[in-house]
């Protein structure tokens, strides 16, 4: 009985060595970059993995990915009908909140301009609001978007989110769907977003909904701040409105396009910050042994933790 | 009965907008750049005043500072033998904790080399240790070191702090004194000042402190954030230690002398973020009516709220 171990874009070797060190007896792992025997393979550990390649194993049991996002391999129109289990860390938590707390703040104490005046030498006083006279707005209340809504909170923003289904934050004012969307975004300046990639969520964030965003003042204009996935953004949309001050500055962590195009404008926006979709790394010490545990609870008959719904597609 | 408003280097036009919409009937508000009757002055309300301004005020019963840090008042040697009130304000220490946290996430999540990589349009990939590796040690554990601790814990940091005397604060080892500093230092990888200016902490950031300091290592060496006192710090041994890399970076938002002047190598130092004394301006709206509260307290025979210990300096 064995795992296979199949990651794009990222060094295998880590996952592997972790993996090995955790397996318990019995489970081989296998580097699926290398010949195998299909028929052995119960379960795979991907990060995008080749489209085709999980339906190359006729025995597969579950699928562990890797990262938060899914719809690299829901995209896959080959792939199996096995339980896929999507990655509900606690440390990949930790780290998307540390990244969405520093840019809200970055923006909020206008981090952009201040580096500007120093470049210049200049000791610059700027008037700065308290947190409670700001608006966050996150849109994904999930995991990830509750843990940071809870952050912002304690340090005094008035914190908002919307989801697509009603949820029930304590603290929070939730909004929901199509119909509770104006509203959200009327009420916000600086605006999160940790939704999924989705058929319904592809391209939300464009010019009319940015349109509809609250003034963001101190800020030149409301702020976008997107670590959720690529496809919801459309990129020429944000420099459009970047440059006619519908949008007063944006923290981008992903992208139509991976890695970002040299010849992208947004690189070189005064009001854009890169990061190079790095918000929340997957931590091989941290998730392994998720996993182990994860197959161990199978083989008992139990379900498959943090099983995705394939029809949500999240 | 007369209160009078008396600010330098600020403006005191909202000071004195806010403290006569709040002045009970009775107090009149006194802009100290005028004539007045000095004899009637019970109160003031001051910041940085001019030195021996207050010793011409006979009637005086209680000074408010306008600011955290009491060191320009405490320094008048004219000062009258009057009670002295400092700031303790939730809007304040709430500001801080903002300062604090985004200087400690930027120097933690490499702000400043994506910022280059960003510049060269780079697809900058690194190695980002869990919060959780990192060690941030406080120096000054008053209202806003524990509250800038206590959310530092929450992302996930593990926190130390340093005082004078020794301190308990749930979830955070404390160290304390001359005994405790090198166990202190050497268990850090990010130092968070916020220690009050004081001749026993004048100069206490220099070259042999830096050289205690625990590794940093994924920031290039430990970082030095100052948000205390600018006399804390001597600034050629930082640029010093910045270049031979016995500190990896630095977030001063205080300095030995303020403007800090265009010609200081510290603005220009690609390693060094540079905040114009605003970590957490005082706001007319949230203090004025702290101060009229505290005036009504002495009045009713109680004790001045937050009054200075002379003799400690705080």
């Amino acid at each position: 009985m064995s795992l296979v171990v199949a990651v794009r874009g990222w060094d295998p070797a880590p996952w592997l060595a972790r993996f090995r060190r955790l397996a318990p007896p019995g489970l081989a792992v296998v580097d699926g970059r290398e010949p195998f025997d299909a028929t052995a393979i119960r379960w795979a550990a991907v990060w995008k993995p080749e489209p085709g390649f999980l339906a190359g194993l006729p025995n597969l049991r579950a699928v562990f990915n890797l990262g938060a996002g899914v719809d690299a391999l829901l995209g896959d129109p080959t792939l199996p009908e096995v339980p896929v289990a999507r990655i509900v860390d606690p440390d990949l938590t930790a780290r998307m909140t540390e990244w969405v707390v520093m840019h809200v703040l970055m923006h909020h104490r206008r981090v952009a301009t201040l580096a500007e005046a120093q470049a210049r030498a200049e000791w610059l006083t700027l008037y700065q609001p308290a947190a409670g006279a700001v608006r966050v707005g996150i849109m994904g209340l999930g995991v990830l978007g509750r843990d940071a809504a809870a952050v912002l909170r304690r340090l005094g923003f008035r914190v908002a989110g919307w989801s697509r289904t009603p949820q029930e934050v304590p603290g929070i004012d939730s909004f929901a769907g199509t119909a509770g969307l104006d509203a959200f975004l009327g009420a916000t300046d600086i605006l999160v977003v940790l939704l999924p990639a989705t058929p319904e969520t592809r391209g939300i964030l464009r010019r009319d909904l940015f349109a509809r965003l609250g003034r963001g003042a101190h800020m030149g204009g409301p702020v976008l701040i997107n670590a959720g996935r690529g496809s919801l953004q459309v990129e020429a949309d944000i420099l459009a409105a970047l440059d006619d001050g519908t949008l007063g500055a944006a923290s981008l962590d992903v992208f139509e396009h991976e890695p970002l195009p040299t010849a992208s404008p947004l690189w070189r926006h005064p009001r854009v910050f890169v990061s190079p979709h790095a918000a929340a790394d997957s931590d091989p010490e941290a998730l392994v042994a998720q996993i182990v545990d994860g197959i161990a609870a199978v083989e008992r008959g139990e379900p498959l933790p943090h099983r995705v719904d394939r029809g949500r597609g999240y």
